[in-house]
């Protein structure tokens, strides 16, 4: 399995990082700018290099692009205008369709790690579903041997399935850690240490894995607590926002509307 | 340390497990009804219980109310009536000033648990950190001596600290969870299993607990990524609720409003 890798950002670091350490040939990485690709090549004892399409290695079995969704086209166009239109491409993202490589060649797909990178916190990538996406059975054939070899897990789902599957994560991931800094700031108003909720985070996050999230739901609305809900809205009159999310998130919990009472605030 | 404990719900059953194990004296329990006191009683090896306020034994350090907030007041005064007005009396509760039981007597405060309590799941009290409140230093002094011997972090907060506290919890616990279920209801409309998501949520929590979490925010808000956000708001528009949280965090991330786009949809 040859590979060559196109973006030596965040995914893309981990990524070829994980690869070689998996024994998988990576040939060759790609950067629009050398200054990301010489950090990423040292990293890898040397891997070769190119900041140029036309001297992108020719032969090899799978075009990996991690760059920002919106540059993925032009890389792709970039790339089979110097390789020709027969090569196999993916790309790693999660919002975008494996359509936007279809007016470039005819082998397309997509290779989509779900999970979250941040540059300086390592990943253990075994841990990671792959989810896969390609334009023929035989091109998938090549993208689950890929995972297998690097040891993942991986799913095979079509693009409105990644689709739904990146919008559950802004939910389950991006929205989540957003409430942890609200209470982290909340907690700071009043000299409290972020760390008094850590137990009670992990406790949450135990019993939301091993049940459904809506048969362990605790707390004032589903209850149907209004007293609690309506001194919680009192304390967060001077943050609307927050009250609007409060509101909200407790209504839907709630399964009912209390608007009348909230909006007497 | 004698103590009495009031009340054989949630929280009342898993903390009389726990102060027997821990070879507190619990000496008797109460409750309004006999069904949960026998059972727990049976639990706890044949602890004494009684559903009658006359006959709770008078001479105890401690009077444990953990029943349902609205009835802690109900209780006090009635537990009051029969033992007199010098008892020590804490609740349990992180939505209720100590205050309230000021009425019924000189000795009072609150000793919460700050954790989420589910009937069938048994919990490991001693991760949970205990908040303490009283209204003396000696009473104050008690509390402590309390969670020292059954192995608990104790934290000496005021009631306006609880009430943060209990607030900053729904933020960081019921909404989170809650977030947790929408996920899994996404995913199963597209025929994906809830688990695709755990490792990414895992690795949400983990970092979010060994940093800030406004340090380690991902996701299309944080990226400003309005073509990603505008294709997931269109994707949500059967529901409206789920649009109007997804857009209210999204703009509280991204730290500005994109009404104008948003709401063309």
């Amino acid at each position: 399995m040859r590979v060559v890798l196109l973006g030596a950002g965040n995914l893309g670091y981990h990524l070829a990082t994980f690869l070689v350490e998996q024994a998988v040939d990576l040939l060759q990485i790609f950067n629009r700018t050398p200054q990301a690709a010489v950090r990423l090549s040292d990293q890898l004892g040397g891997c070769p290099f190119t900041t140029d399409y036309v001297t992108i290695v020719p032969d090899a079995d799978l075009y990996i692009i991690a760059v920002k969704d919106d540059a993925i086209p032009k890389v792709a166009e970039q790339l089979t205008k110097a390789l020709g239109s027969a090569i196999f491409i993916v790309h790693t993202s999660g919002a975008v369709s494996s359509n936007v490589l279809a007016p470039f060649t005819t082998n397309y797909g997509s290779f989509y790690p779900l999970q979250t990178f941040s540059k300086e916190v390592a990943v253990d990538f075994q841990q990671i579903p792959i989810c896969l996406t390609a334009d023929t059975a035989s091109n998938l054939l090549l993208l689950e041997k890929l995972s297998q070899k690097i040891g993942c897990t991986s799913y095979i789902i079509t693009d409105a399935q990644r689709k739904t599957l990146h919008i559950a994560s802004v939910f389950a991931c991006n929205f989540t850690n957003y409430l942890w800094g609200i209470s982290k700031e909340l907690l700071e108003t009043e000299d409290l240490p972020y760390e008094i909720i850590h137990p009670l985070i992990k406790e949450t996050v135990r019993k939301a894995l091993i049940n459904s999230p809506v048969d362990v739901q605790t707390g004032p609305a589903i209850r149907r607590d209004e007293a609690t809900m309506l001194s919680h809205l009192e304390y967060l009159k001077s943050e609307p926002d927050l009250m609007k999310i409060y509101q909200l998130i407790s209504e839907r919990i709630a399964g009912k509307p209390f608007e009348n009472k909230l909006t007497e605030l």
